[in-house]
Order: C-alpha cells, then sequence, then structure tokens
C-alpha cells in the first residue's frame, strides 16, 4: 500500500526535524499536494519541499494545524500494531513511576500519539481523542488496549469542545465493556472515586498529583480551604494528610456530593465542611464572616481558555488570588494553581506579588509545580505543558 | 537615634513599592543625598523623591546595586533582635517542611535578609555573607544563632568570589565554638558527611534536594552515572534509592574520597565506582570504551557565571549532554541539571532537544524540577532562582 504525499513548501521541514510534530497549513506546497484532495483523519507520508520523506502523519485538511506527525520510520503506519507498541512504551514509563495503576496512560504527543489521551483507573480505561486521525482508527486504539491490558471497561469520552474545531461529533459511548457511573483511583495514598461518566474531563485530574502531594507538611494540623474544589482533589488528600478542617467550595452539588463520599472513603468525613456557591460570592461572605484559614487552595478552571483571553484572564488570576489571601491567617499558605495553557508562570507570579503588595503582605514561593510525569513535556511543543502551582508563604511586612 | 537618608529620584520608589528590595545607583538622587558620603555597610532610610519613608536598606555605596532593603518598618533596625526575629520566622518555615534539622535555614533576599545565607547542619551553623551591610553586624549575626539555636559551632565561609566585587575580604574563620573538618547530614534518608570548611560554598548543595528524591523511581535496579559528582549527592543517593551500581566521575580526589565514605555510611560502598578526572575527557573514554548506563545525571557547576557567558555557556551545556546521552541504554533517563542562574529553562530545554535531534533519539520531559522549599524563590527578584533539573526520558524514534 502506497501512501499519498503531503509536501512542504522549501524549508518548511526545518521545525519537524527540530523535533515538533505539528504541520501548519501554510507551509504545506498545496499545488503540488492540494489539502483539499484529502480525507480528515487520512493518513500520508510527509516530504520535503525535493521529496525526502520524513514520516508519516494525519491530515485535518480544514484546520490551521493540518498535519500531526506519529511516526518518523514511514513504514509505521497508525494501526493497532502502532498503537500497541506505543502503549507499551507509554507503560514502561509508568509503570517506572507508579507503584499503581492510577495515571495518564497516553498523553497525546509526549507520547507520540497526537490527538489520544487515555486516563487509566486500574482496569477502566477513558479514551479522548481530539483528531480526525486518531477517529478513523478508535476500532484500533480499543483493539490495542484490550491487547495490552485485558480491560473490564473502555469508554469513549469525546465530548471535549475542541472536537468541534475539528469537525468531530460529540459522544459518550461505551466502546469496550461497560463503563459504571463510578471509578476508583488512589493519589498519593489517598482513595477516591471518580464519575468517568458524567464528570469534568476524563473524570479525574492526574496532573495535579505531584502538586497535591506536597500539601502534607503544609495542612497538618491546619484549617484549609480548597476552591473549585470539584470532587475533593486536593481538600480531601488535605484532610487525609491531616488538616484539622477542609472547607470545599464549589458551584456544582452532585460534586461536592462526591466530596463527601471521597471523605468518607478516607475516614475524614467529620472534618470535611462543603459550601455549595459561586466562589468569588463564597469568598466575599467568608470575608464578612470573618473566618481565617491557614491554607487556602485555589486551583480554578482554565481562565484563559483562547489567546485573545490573556489579558482577562490575567486579571482574572489576580482577583480570585488577592480575594484568598485576604482569608488568609498571619502566617499563611497560598497555593495559586492555573491549568490554562496560555498563562505563563511568571504572569501568575507577578499577579501574586501584586495581590501581595496590595494587601500589604510579604510572599515568598516554596515550591513550584508543574504537570506530574505521567504528562511528560514534549520539549519542541510547548502546548504540551498547561500545569502550574505555586505555594506562597504570606506574611506580615 | 535617627538615621541618615537615602533619596530616590521621582518614581524610582516605584519597584521596590512594587516588592523589591534592591536600589540601583543611577536611582538615588545623588544631589540630595550623595552616595560618596555614607560608608559601606552604613544602614540609612531610603525614602521617595518628596521624602516619604520606604523602609531601610544597607549600602554598598560604589555597588551598581547600591542598597538593600530589609525592613520596610522604619523601625526596625538591623540589630540582634530583627535578625532574632527573622531567624525565627525562617525556622518555622523549614520546621514545618522537614523534619530534621538539615536545611538552608537562610536565603538571602527570600528570607528578608539580603546577603546572608545560612546552611544548618544540625547544631552546626555554616554563615556566609555578601554585603557589607550583613558584614557589619556579623557579631550580632552570631549572638542571634546562639540565641535561638544553641548551636555547638558557627563557621563564616566567607570566601566567595562576589565578596570581592563589594570590596569585603575573603576569610574562612570559626565564628563561635569550633567547627569540625566534617559534618553530618541527611537528605533524603540518606545519610552524608560534607566538609564544610574545605568543601565547595557552604560545603553541601542543600538546593537540589527535591530533584533527588525524585530520583529514586528512575535508579532502582539500573546502572548509573553521575557526572560532576562532587562528595555524592546524586550519585550515593542513586545507590542508597537502589541503583545496581554507580559510577561517580569528578577532578577532584579529595571528593572522590568523600564519595567512598558517604557511599560507606549507607552501605552501598560495592556498588560505588569513582573515577578521577576531567569530565569531557572522561564521556569520550566512557563512548570508546563502550559502556553504557540507565541513568547519566549531569550536574555540573555554573558553566554561566556572568551575562557576557550566556552563549558560551548554553553551547556547553549541550556539548556535556550531548555527550552524556550518547553513553544512555536504549530507553534511558538523562537528569539535566543547571545551577547557572543566567540560563534558562526553556535554554536548556532547547539544547535537550537539539542533542536528541542529533543523535536521531526520541525526548520527553518527565520531571521539571527547581531549587527546594529552603531556597524560596522572592517574587519580584528572578535572581533567587537558579536551579533547574530536567528529567528526559531518551528513547530511538
Amino acid at each position: 500500500m502506497t501512501l499519498p504525499s503531503l509536501r512542504l513548501k522549501h524549508n518548511a521541514d526545518r521545525r519537524i526535524r527540530g523535533g515538533h510534530l505539528w504541520v501548519f497549513s501554510n507551509e504545506v506546497d498545496t499545488a503540488q499536494t492540494p489539502l483539499t484532495e484529502l480525507q480528515a483523519g487520512q493518513e500520508v507520508q510527509l516530504e520535503t519541499s525535493t521529496g525526502k520523506p520524513l514520516g508519516l502523519v494525519c491530515v485535518s485538511p480544514n484546520n490551521l494545524i493540518c498535519a500531526r506527525l506519529h511516526s518518523r520510520d514511514s513504514s509505521h503506519v497508525l494501526d493497532k500494531s502502532l498503537l500497541v507498541h506505543r502503549f507499551k512504551v507509554a507503560l514502561s514509563l509508568r509503570e517506572r513511576l507508579f507503584d499503581k495503576p492510577f495515571y495518564r496512560l497516553v498523553y497525546g504527543e509526549s507520547d507520540l500519539l497526537p490527538g489520544l489521551v487515555v486516563d487509566r483507573f486500574g482496569d477502566y480505561f477513558v479514551v479522548q481523542i481530539g483528531t480526525p486521525g486518531m477517529e478513523r482508527v478508535r476500532e484500533d486504539i480499543v483493539a490495542a488496549l484490550v491487547q495490552v491490558f485485558k480491560p473490564q471497561a473502555v469508554l469513549f469520552k469525546n465530548d471535549s469542545g475542541a472536537r468541534k474545531l475539528e469537525g468531530l461529533e460529540s459522544y459518550v459511548v461505551d466502546a469496550f465493556g461497560a463503563m459504571p457511573e463510578l471509578v476508583s483511583l488512589e493519589e498519593n495514598g489517598v482513595a477516591f472515586q471518580a464519575p468517568v461518566r458524567d464528570g469534568q474531563k476524563t473524570g479525574w485530574f492526574y496532573d495535579h498529583r505531584a502538586n497535591r502531594a506536597r500539601l502534607a507538611p503544609y495542612v497538618a494540623g491546619k484549617r484549609v480551604l480548597d476552591l473549585y474544589s470539584y470532587i475533593g482533589g486536593w481538600g480531601v488528600q488535605a484532610a487525609a494528610f491531616g488538616a484539622s478542617e477542609v472547607m470545599c467550595v464549589d458551584s456544582s452539588a452532585p460534586a461536592l456530593d462526591r466530596v463527601e463520599a471521597n471523605a468518607e472513603l478516607n475516614g475524614v468525613a467529620e472534618k470535611m465542611v462543603v459550601v455549595e456557591g459561586d466562589v468569588m460570592a463564597a469568598l466575599k461572605e467568608l470575608k464578612n464572616a470573618g473566618e481565617r484559614f491557614d491554607v487556602v487552595i485555589a486551583d480554578p478552571p482554565a481562565f484563559i481558555k483562547k489567546r485573545k483571553d490573556i489579558r482577562n484572564g490575567e486579571a482574572a488570576y489576580r482577583r480570585l488570588n488577592e480575594q484568598a489571601m485576604r482569608l488568609l491567617n498571619k502566617d499563611g499558605i497560598l497555593v495559586a494553581a492555573s491549568c490554562s495553557m496560555h498563562l505563563e508562570e511568571d504572569k501568575l507570579k507577578e499577579a501574586l506579588l501584586g495581590a501581595s503588595r496590595h494587601l500589604d503582605r510579604n510572599l515568598m514561593i516554596t515550591e513550584r509545580g508543574f504537570q506530574g510525569a505521567d504528562h511528560p513535556l514534549h520539549p519542541a511543543i510547548p502546548e504540551t505543558g498547561y500545569i502550574k502551582s505555586l505555594f506562597c508563604r504570606v506574611t506580615p511586612v
């Protein structure tokens, strides 16, 4: 089987040779190889302007990122066999790093599988597909998972907003077996149940694992506030690590029910207080009521989804963290987290510094955290890094 | 006692109000308050162009950074009482984070004591002074340490190159008690003895503690190479964490003697091989001899000491890491570390990516590490952040 070609313009191969995996539509020699003649998701041979092979890509003909490389060896086509190989390579890293089978197994480009995310919950696998190329081989993905892992169930959680831009429909379906509403997992020795079908993203955020682990020495014996708690990733771990009291605030009643259930799982339900409501409004009320905390965790949903939101988003991070800082006791810890890829760590630092100066406090940063090792960074693709977590000690000047 | 004033030019107070602690000589209104009339190390009241007080600074009249702020409250002069207070605030953070008394107790600007570094080894304290202001109160520093900690010994290790720029002489003397040649410490559960009088800096580098802790899952059962090993901070911990063999390379024979002694302390001497010599030459020889390793740790001394060295230094990091990468087995881990404040993390990433592409390997970054929490970052002073550590998984393409 010979694959069609996608020819790049003169010098447009440099970034690919330099390690990147994406082709932008303006880099293609469309006179030689019109993108319009290719199907969404089709696999083609990428080549230089002089016809030298660069590897295999799947195309998104109507997208700015019009092709993504999955193999530099043109004999390794995207099929079940390659998926099995990539899954095993990805698995060997995770097995080296984690003693239990709860992690992001496949992290897209970083694991050389652009457009594919797989979160593992023991024998349960939640798959997110973001490109037509991966959508085309979705049966192979399931077959490869079945071959390598003999899973109980595989769920397609294909309902992300980004799919629309790729012309992909939104759906959540069992791909293999029957996925239960809740699956069990363990993070940093703390037990959780995550709502994989109805929850946010894959149901759980493994990306902050290492940052949550750092909570332990900061929260022991302390009163903790967890903002945008979702199902208690930070808050329940704080309680399990010895916090004296944890208040979780979220606007979702079902999420707060899960906070309570997860606290129960770990025998810390009596330390847990849940507050349903808008976080900014709750912060105001807590301030007015004279409530104070030793540790406040502010890990909001992405305030910056697109480049054009950067300015407003940065202001939103500043507002949130300043209000959070107001609730701290005299020697307090603020955990300022962000999952906005477009928020630079330096900008978050600036926001925190600005807030601390505005409140006439002294601020030092004791921990700079990023996403865990099951979300490895692809060094050529900055977009693969998005998590930030700064632990700040806030003291009187 | 009224302190003399140091008046800033119009708007030159902005950075200080914004959180910074340094005054540059071109920001001073020298017509009103000539720097030349002040003594090196003298404490003065910093004020705005209209005479509003900003806090207290100690001056370095002949230096580009001509003053450093140690207090925003003008009643808190730099004396034993303020030092005792600052030491207690610094201690409360370290005691919260570390279960044993081995850490950097005072980290200069970040602990609001510009020009002062104190490393603690149990009851032994090594002090480094970098400014005339701190030099002036050195007896108060010792008295404050004695009051708070009742130490066995305090050593002034005042021999850094930076002192010359401040017009300070170089000396190493016992300031209290008698400091032994070697002091004991524990890091990540591994025992060491550090040569505080004759070793590099304070004798030990606490700054990589958290990064060394991350070694554990990567080295278990593996063959490890530790380049620029010094006294075995990385290498002996790798052996203690279960590496099958560790080779330490350093140009200093006394340092390698300490590697062996530290390995002995932890019962891992039989796993340890030491090689005395130039690291780049040793890398070549190991390559020619066909030696391969599962994990290579490259934590060199700062290749970039000054801004003007940036270009050459970046090239040196690239060369070192590329040669190190050549020695990796098929699925290998490279730990690329740097203590150069002037090396940006992105530049280190670029060097690693370039090296991996040149060798036709795939590279992902699994851990991004920085200095430990006993070296907190001052958010207004980027110079307080300098440690980088990138764990890279290097695989065939």
